[in-house]
């Protein structure tokens, strides 16, 4: 007998929710100001374009709109690389692909730790079965460019790979050092941009960066869900020349590419409305030009850099090493002692602005404040600094 | 010097873009009646539950949302499987995420192989390093249970996965007897339920299936990107006992749990207004119960094959093993003659209706016609119908 002829025996589950999920509406949700380490507020127009009826994946319409996101992520990524995706997951399958599409079990790789995303690095890539060397440095400072490229000339690794802008630490590292000590040991080179990406602009060709990948809910301000990443011509014909399968099926390039390379044959079903977003979300960065957005980023952190000191917050990362749309401050002692996540709570319940709090050994030390995308703008700023000199007052 | 500090060298880029975005824009898509298989057409009231605002992936607020769609996933799958959660990918990935953790290097698995997502299990397996018994059958006929006991018996495996609903043949597996083969020789059972969930009343428990998934562009009717999934504590136990990391860090359930199993730990950033869509699907499903559902997906089936007879349309499955959302027909010899791509193409032009072809050896010789969630409507069905008379008369 068929499975689907068996009575279902959900009905007293069913049953038992009526009521309970009226209670709950999205539509009810109380709005946010999304301060934190993403995601970030998503603009009307962009809401407004992801709610668009649903076309086909491999509708002319939708592989159109497909081009044009490909092609607007490839300057904002600063790569002519063809191979420029929206990978269907979010940024962390981002750095998955990045490592098990290079990596083979058994080779070397060395991995950048200054934070809990360097970490996150070394924990794919040993699942790929390499064998990691990691440099690490002191939560908010930078990866010491020479340390990197002892442990590269010592190792000789197959890749090497390192986090652009440290989310748990606010630190920027320095891209271009590392990535040519690395290209001259002839090692592949992967840059976590999930935190820079629409936020700085980035230059992969020329740093020679040969695998990338970001995330849409930070400086992109779309919603959560896909990975935007790129491939070099270099690092394709690393997978070309693969002794062992990857292991991923679903992210294993040579298969995606079926699909996002051009030919569009059929490999899983794309996130259809996530890619109507992020090509809203890409336009609007197009329009507004990469310029005057660093800039904009780079204004709102000062802002607010400089309108918390008089409260006592005061930056953990050195100016030159600063990330303009995560800002990392060290707490004042007194928001230490009432508890600072309680205060993060009232700033959630009473202001509906949410705020970031540290990770690993930063936890209770600092907050990571988000001014990213759409919400990196003086008026969220002020918004954050009255909050909180009312509360602390 | 930091990475951040380099110029740009992407305006030329932008530049080059400039007035070429404007071209395609997603208000400007032209809707489709989605009659392939899958995605389905969203309803108009998720599409506005996915454009809500964004609030944050540990906002109070949305871990209730997610604790509801956890409790309406449930009785949708049949299961009290506490570990009932939306995976932040598509039905691809969640059939990944079965395999490669409950799957070590080495343990055998036996895979029913009735079409191409049989096959894809086949190869997501091989890549977790299991060794791989194939049985197979004919396309457009369901798997022999008893071929799948002795190929069960004959190799002892760890895992018994096979496909609910074989989406590219229309055909309805034998899910209780297999299961109940598979149990007697102590192997866990994986179903994929992509195409089923939430067209045919499915009782997991009562089958013995230890993990499942499906997708959300199909019968639930959403936008494609999640991958509704659940674990038995038989399976869970098993991933505790595994001697090797699971090779995705991504989909590693041990770590997922950690969010999505009650503690609310940060792991990826879930995708928020994916989820929120999903939500809203769930709760019309909730409110139109699914034995009405069935009915309407088995209604619809009936009449789309009695209204294309005439034209010399064939079903490719037997009347008892075919499925009533996804619908596989012969094609007449007077459309292969003119070519059934073109016929899909004229169809798709000029009516904005979307059917599938055939897939792998059924590629020319049939049409995949899916009548799935909000799209199980006889007025679809004679859209379908209708637009057909007209262009072959």
């Amino acid at each position: 007998m068929d499975g689907y002829r068996t009575k279902p025996r959900s009905s007293e589950h069913f049953d038992g929710l009526r009521g309970y999920h009226r209670g709950i509406m999205a539509a009810a949700l109380k709005p946010r100001l999304l301060l934190g380490p993403g995601p970030s507020n998503v603009h009307p127009r962009v809401l407004e374009a992801m709610a668009q009826p649903l076309v086909g994946h491999l509708d002319p319409q939708f592989l159109e709109l497909l081009d044009e996101v490909q092609a607007l992520l490839r300057p904002l990524f600063g790569t002519e690389n063809p191979m420029t995706l929206p990978l269907s997951a979010t940024g962390s399958a981002g750095m998955e692909a990045c490592l098990v599409n290079l990596l083979e079990p058994g080779d070397a790789v060395v991995v950048g730790v200054a934070g809990v995303f360097g970490n996150r690095m070394c924990d794919v890539a040993q699942r790929a079965g390499a064998r990691v060397t990691r440099v690490e440095t002191e939560p908010g400072t930078p990866l010491d460019a020479s340390a990197m490229g002892d442990a590269i000339d010592r190792t000789q690794p197959r890749v090497v790979a390192f986090v652009h802008a440290e989310t748990s630490t606010g630190v920027c590292q320095p891209v271009e050092e590392i990535a040519e000590r690395a290209r001259r040991a002839g090692a592949l080179v992967v840059l976590d941009c999930v935190t820079s990406l629409g936020g700085l602009p980035l230059n992969l060709d020329a740093w020679g960066i040969d695998a990338a990948y970001s995330g849409t809910q930070k400086c992109l301000s779309c919603p959560p869900g896909l990975s935007p990443a790129t491939f070099s011509p270099r690092a394709l014909a690393r997978v070309a020349e693969r002794e062992t399968p990857v292991q991923s099926w679903y992210l294993d390039l040579a298969l995606l590419g079926n699909y996002f390379g051009g030919n569009r044959v059929y490999h899983h079903t794309a996130p259809i409305s996530a890619i109507y977003a992020l090509a809203e979300g890409l336009r609007r960065i197009h329009d507004e030009g990469m310029e005057l957005r660093e800039q904009r980023h780079r204004q709102a952190a000062d802002a607010l850099i400089e309108g918390l000191a008089p409260m006592g917050f005061r930056p953990l990362v050195e100016n030159d090493h600063r990330l303009p749309m995560l800002t990392t401050l060290r707490l004042p002692e007194a928001i230490i002692e009432r508890g600072e996540a309680s205060l993060r709570t009232t700033l959630l319940e009473r202001y509906s602005i949410e705020v970031g709090g540290g990770l690993g050994d930063l936890a209770g030390q600092i907050w990571r404040i988000g001014l990213m995308g759409e919400n990196a703008r003086l008026i969220h700023v002020e918004a954050l600094i009255n909050a909180l000199r009312h509360e602390l007052q």
